[in-house]
């Protein structure tokens, strides 16, 4: 049993965003990616359990640069924790030298896929002494609160949104968050931290308020229907040096 | 010199769209990554010419089925014919017995990344014998017409729709155009033939114009803004069995 696994990957230009960098796209991809090889040699994998499959219930990134396009990188997953309903996962993000470029923090569950409800833990038979004690100096997601006096745009979900399990693809949750902000805005900060903490799914054809709430730098967002919050967010951006 | 390249895929769930099949958009990406491998180990690849690059002209894509979830399949390239102008690279999808599932064709161009023109094929130190003559069955592009009495929805591109060129990603087109039908079209019929010819690039905070006339299953589809016309495109769907 490997605590940890490390994954060599290089920034293609495809993978990049207007700015020439690793768009955060990409990066929560690979991030999920890496996760999932990882709980796949763990034994823990879905496919070690059909009927359910582990679900992203929260993510969080914390960048101090991202990978240029061409640039080697590498990202390292390990378990900190996990108790009867949920699994957490940290990630650090390192150059060809092992240099930190970032960290992320995920919160996993693991879902019915059936009955779309929370079936814990405790029937996994996760290793003994899984946890690595490596250390993720990040701070833990913030509680995100209902947003008063956002900005608001509407979006209607369409066919490309939409997953294998028939709901909103999570990335594409990320890039219409993304999209609020005006590429002379990326020309000029970079996301320096990212959180995302999801609540209900969304579905085809649904119409979605994505909602913006700046406080200088710093963002409170969500994305609601009518019958749901679907997601919390924060993003804070840094000027570029 | 290979006058082929053969690379192996598997159709992870991440790439499937909500029919649970290889989405057309994963299959393009996948075929243009094939393209660029093989010209990278023919020594004609983009890092062979700085400044200048290939830039995809046309593509058509025809497929009797798409791969499914989990199913591995391979993608077969190679170059049919090219002049001073054009190279023409062509595409066979087999599944793991090497049963034909579908065909591809694409028109390729060198573009000067400066100057935004085409520079031409003359440069290239393309290898004798590389042209292979396996057959590539599916009829060339269509000529696309003007279209009249067409469907117009409107679309604005944001930060997320452009790439490392900071032009509007070849993907994001076909998706725009593929959003064009509902879940419920996709459930009953799948896309059998797709063509799209480039024209002019958009760019940040433009607003495309998405044009589509319909006789039957089959659909002349176009991206105009106000500067020119961006690209034609076909689609030609058949009911699922």
């Amino acid at each position: 049993m490997e605590k940890e696994l490390i994954v060599k990957f290089q920034c293609t230009a495809a993978e990049c965003d207007a700015q020439r960098e690793l768009s955060l796209l990409s990066l929560a991809s690979h991030i999920i990616e890496t996760a999932t090889a990882h709980a796949d040699s763990l034994g823990i994998g879905n496919g070690a359990m059909p009927g359910s499959g582990w679900v992203l219930a929260r993510l969080t990134i914390e960048m101090q640069r991202y990978p240029k396009a061409l640039e080697d990188y590498s990202i390292i997953t390990w378990v900190e924790g996990w108790n009867r309903h949920f699994s957490e996962r940290c990630f650090e993000i390192t150059d060809k030298e092992g240099n930190t470029m970032g960290y992320a923090r995920s919160v996993w569950m693991v879902m019915d896929l059936e009955k779309h409800t929370n079936a814990g833990l405790e029937h996994l038979n996760i290793p003994y002494g899984l946890v690595s004690d490596r250390p993720c100096p990040i701070a833990r997601q913030s509680r995100h609160r209902p947003l008063e006096g956002a900005e608001v745009t509407e979006y209607r979900f369409v066919y490309s949104d939409i997953d294998f399990y028939r709901h909103v693809n999570t990335l594409r949750y990320i890039q219409l968050l993304l999209n609020r902000f005006s590429m002379d805005y990326f020309d000029r900060n970079y996301l320096r931290r990212f959180e995302i903490a999801f609540a209900h799914e969304c579905y085809y054809g649904e119409t979605g308020r994505i909602e913006v709430c700046s406080r200088g730098d710093e963002y409170d967002m969500g994305i609601t229907t009518d019958r749901a919050a679907a997601l919390g967010a924060k993003m804070i951006f840094a000027p570029r040096s």
